[in-house]
C-alpha cells in the first residue's frame, strides 16, 4: 500500500494552488470575498479638527487667563460650514462631528456648563488646550493604507470602504466549481428511495460549505457507467475550473472514478491518505484544472473538504491561510489504526480555554454526529493513546 | 446622570425579545438561519444491512468451520436490489453502499482475497461476524429525532435534511429591519464630501453585521430636521419590526432622535449606558416594534450592535444565546472612567488558549482600527487595572 500521509497530501495539494484573477464587486456584496487591491484613505481621518462632545467651543488663552462666563455667539452644527469665533472672549455651540470654528481650540461639555440667556458659565478649571477636539489627520493621514491587499472582507471593512467611497471593491475571483456525485444508489432529495436506495446528500453539503466561502457552484449526478462518466466528466474539465467528486474512489467494481480521471489526462497526484475517515481520497491535475475526488461516506466528504479544498482555496486566493487553532483534548481517547484520525469534537470554552469532547460515533458514515459536533480535532496517525490535557490542532466547522 | 450599566441594559433589551414566527425555506437556503421543527429520521439508519468495504460477502458459518474458498455467485452492486447467497459454501462479491445479501453476515475486505476464476480465497483467519457490515438502523432508527428545533443551521444540518428529503424547512421568520442614519454632515457614498461633511459608514456596517445574521435589511437617511423625522419615523414604525438608528441621541441641540421617539409613543427603556464606546444609547419599544438608537461614532455602531442587537435577535429566534467565549488579557491594561470598556483586540491562538492583544485605538471614532481588530474585549465598570493573564468576555466580529 502505497499511502500519503495527511501533512504529504495537504503539501501536494498547496503546491497546486491556482490564480483565478480578480473581479469588481459592489461593496456591499464583498463580505467573506478577498480584497485584492490596497484601500486608500482619500483624506485624512478625521478630515478636519472634529468635535467631539456637545458643548462649546472657546478660545483656551480666554479660558487660561481666567475667564468663565462666555457670550454665545453662534451654533456650529455638524454638516455645516466652518463659522469662525468673532470675539475671542466669546464662544460659539458646537456639536459632536462638526468643524471646530475657526479661533477656538477648545470644546468644553454641556455637563460641565450652565447657559442661561445666551451666556455660558464654566463650573470647572480643568481644561486643557484640544480636549474634547478629534484632530485632523490624528486617525490616519490621506494616502494612508488603510486595508492591505489580501485581506479577507469583513463588516469592519465594509464600514471603511464607504467612508473612503469605495462602491466597488476589487476582490479574487473564485473559481468555477462543478460538483459530482456518482453511485447508483443515490436518488434525488425530492425523491423517496427504494429499500436499496438512499437520498443524494454529499453534493448538498458540498454546496453548503463552499457557500460558506461565496463560492457559487454548479452539481451533477453521473450515474456508475464508464462511458458516461468518460463524456460527462471530459465535458466538466473544459467548463469548470475544479471537479469535486463524491465516491467512486474506493475499490469497489464500480469505483470507475480514478480509471476514468486517468483515460481523461487527469494526473493522479496520489490516491489514499493515511487518515480515518477518507482514506480513499484521490486528487489530481490536469493542466489549470483541479480535481478532488473524496470518498463517498458523509463525514469523509465533510472532513476532506473542509481539510484539504478549504486549504487549496484559500491558498489560491492569496490569503495564505494556516490553520492555527487548536484546542485541549478533555477526555482520553484511544484510536489503534495508523492513520491521522478525524475526531468529532464537542466545543467549550472555559476561562478562555478551547475544550475539544469525543462525540461517541458510530462510524465514518453517520452523518448525523455531524450535528452533536461542532469541530474535528485532528490526532496524529503515528501513536494511539491520546490524554486528556493534550492539545491538537482543531478544524471547526460552525 | 442616571445611566444603566451594561448588564442592565443587556437585560432591559433581552426581557423585550420577540417571536417573528416561523416561514418555509428551501434547504439549500437554510443555513444560518434558526430550525422550527424537529427533523426526523423517515427511516432506518442505514436503512438496510449495508456492506460498508468492497469484498465478498459469505456465510460466518462456513468461514468458521474454517471453509477459506469460496465460489463467486454474483456482485451485489450499491443501488441494486438485495441478492440472495443461493449456496451457504459460495460468496456475493458486495460493494460499499449495497445492501448486504440475503444468507450472509459478513464482509471480507479484498485486500485479505486472492481472486481468480471466479473463485475467492480468503488469507486470514481472523474474521469476525457482521465485521464490514453497517447494521440497519445502528445510527439512528427510524422515527429518532435527528435535529431538534432551535438548533443554528450549518452545513452539516445540510446534509441531514437532503438524507430524510426535507426540500422545505421550518425556520424562525426574521424581523423587517430598517436601518437609519441621521445628521446633516453625511453625504452618500458615491459623493464627494466637501471639507465639513463625510460619508456615510455606519449604516452599511450595520447592513452588513445583520446580513451576517441572514436579517435582509433597508436603509433610509434622514436630515437633522424634527417635522420629516416624525413623518418617516411613524411611517418606518408602523412598516418594520426593528428599527436601528445611528446617531442624534446625545447632547447636542441637533441630537432630536430621542424627544422624536417619546412624541411617537416610543417608550423609553433606557438612554445612557454606563459604557464606552456608545454611552449615549437609547433603547425603547412601542408595541411588538423595537428601536435601537445607537451612538452615531461608528466604533459606538458596531459595538453596541454586536452586544446589544445579536442578543436580543438570538432570544428572540429562539437561540437562548449567551455568549460564552472568552479571552486571556495578553497586556496589561488602563482605563481609568468608571465605564465598562470594550477593547479593540487582535485574537491569537497558543496552545487552546486565546489570547486578546490591545489594539492601539485613537479613540471611538476611527473606525479603521476595526480593520486592525478581530473582537472586544468587555472590560468591567468597576475597576482601572487590567492585568495580564486575567480572562474577560469576548465579541468576536470575524
Amino acid at each position: 500500500m502505497n499511502l500519503s500521509t495527511v501533512s504529504e497530501a495537504l503539501k501536494i495539494i498547496l503546491n497546486t494552488s491556482e490564480n483565478f484573477g480578480t473581479e469588481e464587486v459592489n461593496f456591499l456584496d464583498s463580505v467573506g470575498r478577498v480584497l485584492k487591491e490596497d484601500i486608500i484613505a482619500d483624506r485624512d481621518f478625521p478630515p478636519f479638527n472634529r468635535v467631539s462632545m456637545d458643548g462649546i467651543a472657546i478660545a483656551f488663552e480666554a479660558f487660561s487667563k481666567g475667564q468663565r462666563v462666555f457670550k454665545i455667539e453662534g451654533v456650529q452644527a455638524a454638516g455645516s460650514k466652518q463659522l469662525t469665533l468673532q470675539n475671542s472672549t466669546n464662544c460659539v455651540e458646537a456639536m459632536t462631528g462638526a468643524m471646530l470654528p475657526m479661533n477656538t481650540d477648545v470644546v468644553i461639555q454641556y455637563e460641565l456648563l450652565t447657559i442661561e440667556n445666551k451666556v455660558a458659565t464654566v463650573n470647572t478649571d480643568e481644561i486643557k488646550k484640544n480636549k474634547n477636539v478629534h484632530l485632523k489627520g490624528l486617525d490616519r493621514k490621506k494616502g494612508d493604507v488603510l486595508i492591505p491587499k489580501n485581506t479577507k472582507i469583513s463588516s469592519a471593512e465594509v464600514g471603511v470602504f464607504a467612508t473612503v467611497g469605495k462602491t466597488i471593491v476589487t476582490v479574487a475571483k473564485q473559481p468555477k466549481v462543478m460538483i459530482i456525485s456518482t453511485g447508483n444508489e443515490l436518488v434525488d432529495v425530492s425523491e423517496n428511495p427504494a429499500e436499496h436506495q438512499i437520498r443524494r446528500s454529499n453534493v448538498f453539503t458540498l454546496v453548503s460549505l463552499l457557500d460558506k466561502l461565496k463560492i457559487k457552484t454548479e452539481t451533477a449526478h453521473i450515474p456508475d457507467d464508464k462511458n458516461l462518466l468518460l463524456s460527462k466528466i471530459e465535458r466538466f474539465l473544459n467548463e469548470y475550473d475544479v471537479l469535486l467528486f463524491s465516491g467512486a474512489v474506493s475499490k469497489g467494481k464500480f469505483d470507475y472514478i480514478p480509471d476514468v480521471l486517468d483515460k481523461l489526462g487527469v494526473q493522479k497526484l496520489f490516491h489514499r491518505v493515511q487518515q480515518r475517515p477518507g482514506k480513499p481520497f484521490w486528487f489530481g491535475k490536469k493542466g489549470f484544472k483541479t480535481v478532488f475526488a473524496f470518498p463517498g461516506n458523509p463525514v469523509s466528504t465533510f472532513v476532506s473538504c473542509l481539510k484539504y479544498f478549504y486549504s487549496w482555496y484559500y491558498k489560491s486566493v492569496g490569503l495564505n491561510f494556516e490553520n492555527q487553532n487548536e484546542a485541549i483534548l478533555n477526555e482520553d481517547f484511544y484510536f489503534k489504526p495508523n492513520l491521522t484520525y478525524f475526531l468529532q469534537v464537542k466545543i467549550t470554552q472555559i476561562n478562555g480555554n478551547i475544550y475539544a469532547t469525543p462525540v461517541k460515533g458510530r462510524g465514518s458514515a453517520d452523518l448525523v454526529n455531524l450535528v452533536d459536533a461542532d469541530a474535528f480535532l485532528e490526532l496524529p496517525d503515528n501513536r494511539s493513546n491520546f490524554i486528556k490535557g493534550e492539545v491538537f490542532p482543531l478544524i471547526m466547522y460552525r
